[in-house]
């Protein structure tokens, strides 16, 4: 990595302001009957969101010396994917919310047809940001996190558990089948963040075992970590409504653990996440402070 | 290619039953709680659709020599992205169709939140397909198929086109902006199509310029047909509602141009598209069979 090594709030920063910028920069409006299109896709993606994916793949990408730029366009196409997945989840037919990021959703401001087609065409952007040159100058690398983004979040992983959270309002899961859930509906996409700082660096996949299991545990705790601040958080804080899951019926970590048991695990899943990291010298600080981090964060 | 030269019958036979057992193999039931998911993709994604643009992309394959497989799953990626747009295109929402392919669309069997997840789950399998190894072994290939596709969907093509149609509800486009509309909406995957068969090749872009002007012409002659066929066509051999576009007071090729010199048009466009493959033998016999298809077709 061609900078100095950040302290997390540097780089919780530095990475937000990036994000921000490449999307200024990638939604410039065309002047044509296009561009309300693209200013639905900015009022979703531009300003707002905690940017913890591009955070995650900048901490991996430290590791293995890749460059800023290199890791924050793999950032921002993992950003497209999970704006776009925002989206279509606070659509009417899904989750029907009103509120996201402090803001009105995409579909109370623009209509319901441009919530479905802001995030289609943030969709296809994540693959177009991640094939492109720009991104990494090796063919291999770029097929390869194209090939590992559209696995993370297509039917085998975050479409997919998305698919269990509908199913989940009628059947009431167990604790075995809600942690599946949460594994293909937040944690593949969390998992690729740590994978694509090790492609980028080009490390072969038996490289990034420690990485992997570092990603697993902190994907859960911070799938427990949002289900605390649904019960005990306060939604003008959170910038979304609060308490639904409960209202909806559907078992949460929260419902099946309880508060106390909840909070303990996630607490345990961090330590352990932490552990994975043994073999890593301090160049791997900031993504054990983010991992404290995902269970001591407010929103 | 490593088959003997196919007539368009024979070409058009191989293709879909290909394509079939390909999508039916990519989308065996996982056996857990995402299988509805699972089952509402293969309702769209099986039986039923003419296969142009695959069969596009192995009449573009034939002429560089390109393994039948990789033309196959090439096109396999592009109808995943096809079929995807169809079903958000369907959706309550957007242009709220009940018939499609002559079944009932996603959201009206499966209901609209798995209309909405079903597009999105075959959105992201069309780039893990397009990226995937099995599809071609030189990462170089996978890498543009990935990038161009994504250029061809997103917002500087299909979905572009589908804002530009949304909009044409409140403006009524003269013939340049209608034009410009169909070259987004449908146009920019069917150049796709011709582009991936070359990119599969190894043709470097300059090489590709013939091929392109092949494909503008066949996807504006496609479009005038499919004008045609919405005023003319029989609903029961298109398929889905025939009319709806003159209900929705948006100008078409027809309404701008009258049935006889929207006919005229299409039919010089599908000359001019077969002077662009002056340049080839009998090799492109294929694509200039599916040339004057485009045209005659009455589904």
């Amino acid at each position: 990595m061609n900078r100095a090594p950040l302290t997390l709030a540097e780089a919780m920063q530095t990475v937000a302001v990036e994000i921000d910028a490449q999307f200024d920069r990638t939604l410039t409006l065309p002047g044509d009957p296009r561009d309300v299109l693209y200013e639905a896709m900015r009022h979703a993606a531009i300003g707002g969101g905690k940017r913890l994916r591009p955070l995650l793949v900048y901490a991996s990408a430290v590791l293995f010396n890749v460059s800023f730029d290199s890791a924050i366009r793999a950032g921002l196409a993992i950003e497209c994917i999970h704006v776009y997945s925002l989206i279509h989840d606070d659509l009417p037919c899904m989750d029907d919310d009103d509120m996201r990021r402090g803001k009105p959703t995409v579909h109370k401001q623009f209509g319901e047809a441009l919530g479905v087609l802001a995030g289609d065409a943030l969709h296809a952007l994540a693959f177009e940001v991640a094939a492109d040159p720009a991104t990494h100058p090796d063919p291999f690398v770029r097929a390869e996190l194209g090939f590992e983004l559209a696995r993370a979040s297509g039917p085998s992983g975050m479409a997919g558990g998305q698919m269990m959270d509908l199913a989940a309002e009628e059947t009431r899961f167990d604790l075995a089948t809600t942690t599946r859930l949460q594994q293909l509906k937040t944690g593949a996409l969390i998992a690729f963040c740590l994978e694509a700082g090790a492609i980028l660096g080009h490390v072969p996949p038996e490289g990034r075992r420690s990485l992997r299991a570092y990603a697993r545990d902190i994907g859960l705790a911070f799938q427990i970590a949002d289900d605390l601040l649904d019960v005990e958080g306060d939604a003008a804080v959170v910038g979304k409504a609060t308490g639904k899951d409960a209202q909806a019926g559907k078992a949460t970590f929260v419902s099946l653990l309880g508060v106390e048991r909840a909070r303990a695990q996630a607490t345990m899943l961090v330590d352990q996440a932490i552990a994975h990291l043994a073999a890593f010298g301090q160049e791997a600080d900031l993504l054990r402070e983010i991992a404290r981090y995902i269970v001591e964060r407010d929103h």
